[in-house]
């Protein structure tokens, strides 16, 4: 290999690692249950150990371009650690950087993940062909990442813990979110959210199409999943048509604030939720459209395509995949803006 | 005079034009009526006839440093048009700059006056002595404006409409907003929306020392401001002072979103209203803390003083020039940054 760049996407529940060419073709990617219990010592070990054999792989008499990590936000990106992560008990503050550069012997660029995701979709996504500086991502997963970049660079805020967009409280009346605060749009918008939605439509009698869905995958002994959901609504359940009209409300609502402070020119909806486009995007840009007057002024004039000087709101490209193709473009982006 | 460096503010009831050395002390400003139903040729005469007069008068052999102008938001900074500004009927894309410069023969930096505004606290006001390279300022005045300061640079969005964050809808079900959009933190947060909160509380039978107020005013044929109702809040009314808590809920629910999303180390409260400081702060900091997760991990251990790496909200120093100094400054600080 003349270029090998090494990613990492390190999640509650898996953990990816992937090699890739230079020009960040996939070469080799490796992936593992996260062993968040066993600690953070064991789970860096697994991440050096896979990294060093795809290395061994792959690298050959080529040069290493870099290694990213993408790991789960808030992360002090100043000092390399970790903060407060819900899906890590006990990990509070670990110094991951350094753990893993000593276990390495090897530099690593550390950074939230769904600003990894961002950087993937902005640069060899959705917004490829569309030569933009600045952009945010929303990542509807199991819980709601943003990434944001201006002026060709992610933003990270004071140290790091910037982009929490999917904090930002859009009903203050709302249920109480995994931070603690309450109306975020992550309670709204999540894939999780929608979970608890439907549940919750199904015990007001809102949705007889839900409670036959969940009768039917316990009687299997499984949940519902956001994903089982959008098949419902694809089929004609009323109750699950008006849970993904509600989300893309909701997702409009925190549309509209970005838009209205930022006015960027592109927005991209990713994670497994934004799979369900078709289902909730109306309703998402009716709310835009009622919510921003910023969004009303730069109005495309249809939905599609990106004009120049309109907001342009579209669905991710890339896939459950973003996450380690950004990781693994991380170092040579970090290089490249260097002199700023 | 060495340097006379001049600025702009026009606002929907009054224009000024101010005349400062290249040190910013003021020198002279004038105050005129903005004779908005004349129409914008002949604001923008009595704009330019106000600059010559002032030149003439202090420039002598020195260096004009250059023309700044404020002026209400939306505009397009690109082509230095003004966008559909409520309080100037008619005047909709009114080419404001290119009027100004050929009526002057001179060289004209046009901004919305909220970031000229946050221009002048950022570098002589509340942020003088903190250094830091970001900020945000809301201005509570007759709307809610904001001006957004990143890395070193004022945000101006796709094409200037960037920073409209008093626009952010806080609560969807809230009033109609004069921009068309319902529930902007500007209903909520703005002198305007004092007044109307205070009527609603007394409709509702909740407020016996604002009804009173009314009526003393009523007797002297006038009616009541935001300023009336923080002296009935300080002598002890309790409606008054429940009508300032309600606006630090509402503005702490709008910082809430600012600092998710952007974690910048500065936030600056101006306008009229922000005088009202000591009424509202105590639940505009408790609304915070309470929606930001990313404020609690940022939180300072004391109000009064910026920390390193903490948040820091605090009420502007200038008052009400502000604008005007931020216009003055404005030719300076964009040829400082040309490079960027």
């Amino acid at each position: 290999m003349n270029e090998l760049a090494i990613g990492v996407d390190l999640g509650g529940t898996s953990l990816r690692i992937g090699a890739f060419t230079g020009g960040l073709e996939p070469v080799e990617s490796i992936s593992m249950v996260t062993r968040v219990s066993a600690g953070p010592d064991a789970v860096v070990a697994d991440i050096a150990g896979g990294i060093q054999r795809l290395i061994k792989a792959h690298l050959g008499s080529g040069k290493l371009v870099g290694i990213g990590v993408g790991s789960p936000g808030p992360i002090n990106l100043i000092k390399g650690t970790l903060g407060r992560l819900p899906n890590f008990p006990g990990w509070d503050g670990f110094a991951l950087r350094d753990a893993l550069e000593q276990a390495l012997g090897l530099p690593v660029a550390l950074e939230c993940d769904a600003n990894a995701a961002a950087l993937a979709e902005w640069k060899a996504g959705a917004g490829k062909e569309i030569a933009v500086d600045s952009m945010c991502m929303l990542t509807l997963g199991t819980g709601v990442g943003s990434g944001i970049v201006l002026d060709g660079k992610i933003w990270h805020g004071m140290v790091g813990m910037g982009g929490e967009a999917g904090h930002w409280p859009i009903l203050p009346e709302g249920p109480i979110c995994g931070c603690g605060s309450r109306g975020c749009l992550e309670v709204y918008a999540s894939a999780t959210a929608l979970v608890r939605i439907a549940a919750e439509m199904v015990a007001s009698g809102e949705a007889d199409d839900i409670a036959q869905l969940i009768e039917a995958k316990r009687a299997e002994g499984k949940g519902i999943t956001a994903l089982d959901l959008a098949l419902l609504a694809r089929a004609g359940g009323d109750g699950a048509i008006e849970l993904y009209r509600k989300l893309g409300f909701h997702l409009g609502l925190g549309l509209a604030g970005l838009v209205s402070t930022l006015d960027l020119p592109l927005y991209i909806i990713g994670g497994g939720v934004a799979s369900a486009w078709d289902l909730f995007s109306d309703a998402m840009f009716e709310t835009l459209h009622a919510y921003s007057y910023v969004y009303r002024l730069g109005e495309p004039s249809q939905r599609l395509k990106k004009e120049k000087d309109k907001t342009f709101v579209c669905p991710a490209q890339i896939g459950p995949g973003a996450g380690l193709l950004g990781a693994a473009m991380l170092p040579a982006f970090r290089a490249s803006r260097a002199h700023l």
